[in-house]
């Protein structure tokens, strides 16, 4: 006998977070601390603070990859930001049912331009009262922010939108002639696996199929699978991952080491 | 004045994580998000998410040394599952008053066979629905039928079970002799000690007491302590550890470095 | 219309765990089973489980910097245990509206300290009962005890004060004449900056500005900036950092790496 799932009360919205602040340091606690502050029933969960020191692209990706995962009302605090206490605006924004809250960047650009008609608005800075260190904005500014959408408050009027937001560039996909692609790994995954631009949409426009040559490096790879336990332990194989792009891996081995191929390198499809 | 703790209701039962995916990646924070979205009220908790990539034996070692520490109803889902996409089955089982969700690898092994009768089944696949990855099963299939469990929904009926699931063999512990064992390092800790495969109990079934001798590598050493304190700075240590399990460990130091041993490295012990 | 935090009911506080466990490990996620089976409503978040292993300075400033951002009533639950199973005493504290569990090595001190009167009292071993292994003190006592203090519970009588807990010597902070300070690097971050001992008011004390000169290793930095952004890409840059303390990064690089100074290496202040 099936049961729906609980509506979130309006307090207990779930803080999902990303960051570069690594998982050793004070920072990603210290957030948990601010946001249970002012929430005590927020529920904090984290996404990832594994991106690279500064890696906004790497950061974008995480997010859009994610964000449709999670339940409607969640707040995704996203903090992956060299420029802080520069003159960078700070983002509070609402897409797809969902709020997001960091710098404006480009960090969450890939996810509201998934996510759907975004309405954005810069958060004030405290300035002048002096709360607001200049080096640790996630502390200071965003997860206060974050915090408060979780408890149903708007943190700022809707009215002041922001449209000129920093959009990263969607990579390189590249139309080298008819049924032929090129793209580039955009990230290595936790398993050593190639993830490139090149999305099962691009390859069906192009009617690329199951056929195709993948080259990345020097090699020719046959074939797109469907398993990574389609190809024999230690060879390589081209699969379309669970977010839609094709990858590249090695079959209980990695990928990027064995193929020498890392962010930038260039795979080229034919069907 | 000592209170009870309070009862868990049926859709607050913790979730506990157990994953190859790493912190840096999206994988695990997709995870919680399925989780939440089926069940807002599961208490989420990690477990792990370090195992070393496609490593079984070490994530069946970490349930098992695990499990029993979780309250009464606690949904572990566990997966390392580099047959991800392959005809491997997909388990849910029930065991000592826990729930565990996993692939049919040998994962789930070493808990269910510490955990008393275990009633397993096997998870139907979404299959022709086009709903599951070929690559990403613990969004697709086994966090969702976690969520369930922990919605007090049994995930699957249960008349259809499964006996003939993997078990992970228990690693050696070879009798050598009247008060000699001989057994080998099942895992290095975080802070570098060597783990071995004999328990207390094999220990005390030869009468192997606090006077034995440990040998690993080319080095003896003379008893077994209670504390790592018991060395000096530098020096080797064999001990019975958290788990009970012997256990090699350098007093501020690494014994995997120091005693140049790693798994599957023999340790020889007599009374 | 902005709305009031809700109280924390008396068995729903936080549990803050600060922890040199790492994440890969059973141990992190043991001491959240523990938790959850005494207090199955403590909101568990993660301070740090990332301090270097027995590096008891290390996370006692990660304490110190975090604990004044979690709300009131929080129990701070700290193991970075290298004399587990040995003499050493166990603490439970409360001061500041906050509490405090751990060893008696030190960890706790610079945090009790900051936060004014504590009352602090030595945890009852189980001892003779056999429940509290030699060396895993984390879910065996300090544990059981925080969740204790969650639920409301003082787990143990405040008349045995303990007065003679082991303080941490603050770190050297040298005048070396009028206007001139000599501290040293105490802690290097996630992004490899070198946090400093010597803090704003040790500064201003001296009246050491905006304008000073800041010698580390064979360089000298001139003015103290607000942000990493003032520094041109691969520059390096002091600042004081979002805790109070003196800091010397390279924007968008590793001043550890740059500047080759780790933990220990002396930084130079003239007015």
């Amino acid at each position: 006998m099936p049961r729906r799932p609980r509506q979130h009360s309006a307090d207990t919205r779930i803080v999902a977070l990303l960051t570069d602040f690594g998982c050793a340091g004070h920072h990603a606690g210290v957030l948990r601390g601010v946001i249970l502050g002012i929430n005590p029933a927020a529920r904090i969960v984290d996404l990832s603070h594994g991106i690279a020191p500064g890696d906004i692209a790497l950061g974008a990706w995480t997010l859009r990859w994610s964000w449709r995962h999670f339940p409607p009302g969640t707040v995704h605090l996203a903090v992956v930001d060299p420029g802080v206490g520069t003159a960078r605006r700070a983002l509070a924004a609402a897409a797809g049912g969902q709020f997001f809250v960091g710098p404006d960047n480009g960090l969450l650009s890939y996810a509201l331009l998934d996510a759907g008609p975004a309405r954005v608005a810069a958060l004030p800075l405290p300035g002048a009262t002096g709360k607001l260190s200049s080096t640790f904005h996630g502390r200071d500014l965003f997860a206060p922010a974050a915090a408060r959408f979780s408890l149903g408050e708007p943190p700022l009027p809707f009215d002041g939108r922001v449209r000129d937001w920093v959009r990263l560039p969607e990579p390189a996909v590249l139309r080298a002639g008819p049924g032929r692609l090129e793209g580039e790994v955009i990230a290595i995954d936790h398993w050593g696996n190639l993830v490139t631009s090149l999305t099962s949409r691009d390859l069906a426009q192009e009617r690329i199929g199951a056929t195709a040559a993948v080259r990345v490096g020097r090699r020719v790879l046959r074939g797109i699978r469907r398993t990574y336990g389609e190809a024999r332990p230690g060879a390589a194989v081209a699969l379309i991952n669970s977010s839609g792009h094709l990858e590249i891996a090695v079959n209980q081995g990695r990928a990027a080491a064995v193929l020498a191929t890392g962010r930038g390198g260039k795979v080229r499809v034919s069907a």
